[in-house]
């Protein structure tokens, strides 16, 4: 894993795919997979919701760290698998043979074989809605893997691919952060 | 357009596309292009962020409605060129030649040439990171158009079409909410 520019690192929550979130409590690692994810800023800063029925919840709440991994296309029978089963029973790294490496800023583990991670800090937490706002600290890439395709969920059992890239770089010129 | 399930309707918006967003202030329709939006709940309960900064956020605080549009990556400049213009200047239902629908529960309109539409009313608004929550309210598919693929922001002037679909729905079949 490189470093990733963290001005750029909002570019991969973006474009709303299914993501892999990992917790520490207490030298326990686990990961939960999420689809309801979103950008808040540019710095950047994500929001995500989840609920207290899922496990990684309050390692969320007490260690207010979590690590955003990317996962591509063609680990999505991997990602669902993890959305289907609990860390309460299962060390899903050892299940699903997926390699925790150290994090900088966050005791939170990268996941070895995903395209990016990125290290987040819990800031906030809206309990009424389930919704968790958190800052970036670190982004780091896999730039030798040949799959860079994410994927995204349609919510009823189906995913989408990342199909055709296109730009539109000349309208938004003016709308879009520096450096970027 | 024709009735959408509403229980089905959170599976435009959990694939992360691009959206645009009306509303009516005082009769006047505006149109905002958005890719900061989550799903919440399967209620369905949406969240977007926006800022005072955009024109549309000061009719959403007053309406407490919207509707949210779905287009399809044929439309992908017309939608990317109403991000890059304001409503305070420009009336967009006219500029980018759409088709204001009238609505059932809003008085925002919903948008003919979209492939979905669906009427949100505004139940909260966290402020501190502008975030709006949605109930929505009634959904409307259009579904005789040929090109139905949505699309997704990278958030560096690129976007991506969907590409291929595929299922896991076996794996996640005690995940689904009913009857989806």
């Amino acid at each position: 894993m490189k470093p990733f520019p963290l001005n750029k690192a909002f570019t991969f929550l973006e474009p709303g795919p299914v993501v892999l979130v990992t917790t520490a409590d207490g030298g326990r690692y686990n990961i939960m997979t999420l689809s309801w994810t979103m950008v808040l800023d540019f710095s950047p800063r994500f929001a995500f919701m989840t609920g207290p029925w899922n496990y990684s919840c309050k390692a969320l709440l007490k260690t207010k760290e979590c690590v955003i991994a990317i996962p591509t296309v063609d680990m999505s029978k991997t990602v669902v698998s993890i959305g289907a089963c609990s860390g309460a029973e299962v060390n899903k790294f050892e299940k699903f043979h997926l390699t925790p490496l150290e994090a900088k800023c966050v005791d939170a583990p990268l996941i070895r074989e995903c395209y990016a991670n990125i290290e987040c800090r819990v800031i906030d937490y809206i309990k009424k809605h389930g919704i968790f706002v958190l800052d970036a600290m670190a982004a780091w890439i896999d730039e030798k893997r040949k799959e860079k395709r994410l994927f995204h969920a349609i919510g009823d059992g189906r995913f989408i691919a990342d199909g055709e890239k296109f730009s539109h770089r000349k309208i938004m010129r003016e709308k879009l952060p520096e450096g970027v």
